[in-house]
């Protein structure tokens, strides 16, 4: 069964989260959920694990701390960073998830990365590529990556996305880089998306 | 400032709750949820508020226990019931709810049910009207209303959808109808969806 480790901090956006890991477990992905502490004492200072307090005020109980040994690419077919500023910076700037970024593509696993949480392409320092993010964060970007406006963009094992709207096929297509094409239809079918759209 | 009631119990799909959810904070509605008990042991025993168990394992932690004196009409504009097989029967099957859904339509408040959270219609026993909600529930409701297939159906006060699919045409017809069409546009723009989806 393919895993994904899924970071969440204070001001994650909480639908780019809950998306992402929802459809994950649909399709039969072990989803783990860490919460990553900002550096200010306030968040450190929550108990543990604490609610992770997101964008718009939903209090979401993650699954674990964020530890840089659990979080080892040896352990996981999938990082996810999701956006929502306040969040996105947290986990962006967090150097062990630097690092773990870079681990993940060195040994060939997947990271996906949603709206701000691209920004952690440019803090890890990847190479020059296709990618996408959060209009709001495209300046900042545009200068590292090869910037794109498509939905989704596929780089390698590198999965970009731009906000709330495209978190559903983000997520669909990391089903189908997991799981294969026919499990994404399986999955999607009973979603019961509008004709048209996504599925 | 509208206000909005969003009920949660263990079982509840957690797209759906969250997209709603925020999507509406995102409008400038004043969101609160509320944890409506099983009626089992293990459910009443949690501590207040517990952390509702979603359909697919995202711990939420609502914002208050469900009391049907703090819901009444009186207080909130909008009355939201969210599917997930487990979650919609609890809440649906809720006595208090259930009135609730009756005082509510009465009083002229709105009332959104999404996925198998439509089933709190028949319940609470709405006179037949146009209706729609997840295909799994189809069957038990096809007989007492006008059944339809289109993602949103607005029916006087009563707003249903079909499933995570189409939470967010869900949630954004719920703000175009408590903060007009240009507040929808405004919300649905930093969203990024797709072009040609739902905004």
């Amino acid at each position: 069964m393919p895993s994904a480790l899924i970071l969440i901090a204070d001001g994650t956006e909480e639908m780019e989260f809950t998306i992402t890991y929802d459809t994950l477990v649909r399709a039969g992905v072990s989803c783990t959920s860490a919460y990553v502490a900002a550096a200010d004492a306030a968040s450190q200072n929550k108990t543990s694990p604490p609610c992770a307090t997101g964008s718009r005020g939903i209090n979401i109980l993650p699954d674990q701390q964020f530890s840089p040994q659990a979080a080892a690419a040896a352990n996981y077919d999938l990082l996810v960073i999701p956006g929502g500023a306040k969040g996105a910076e947290t986990i962006a700037t967090n150097s062990p998830v630097q690092h773990l970024v870079r681990e993940y593509l060195k040994e060939n696993k997947y990271v996906g990365m949603i709206c701000a949480g691209s920004m952690a392409a440019k803090t890890a320092g990847l190479p020059k590529q296709p990618l996408t993010s959060h209009p709001s964060v495209k300046a900042q970007l545009e200068g590292d990556f090869e910037y794109s406006e498509e939905p989704v963009v596929v780089s390698g094992k590198l999965v970009t996305s731009r906000g709330p709207g495209t978190a559903f096929p983000f997520a669909l297509t990391l089903v189908e880089l997991l799981c294969g094409k026919e499990k994404r239809g399986e999955v999607a079918g009973p979603m019961v998306f509008p004709p048209g759209t996504f599925a």
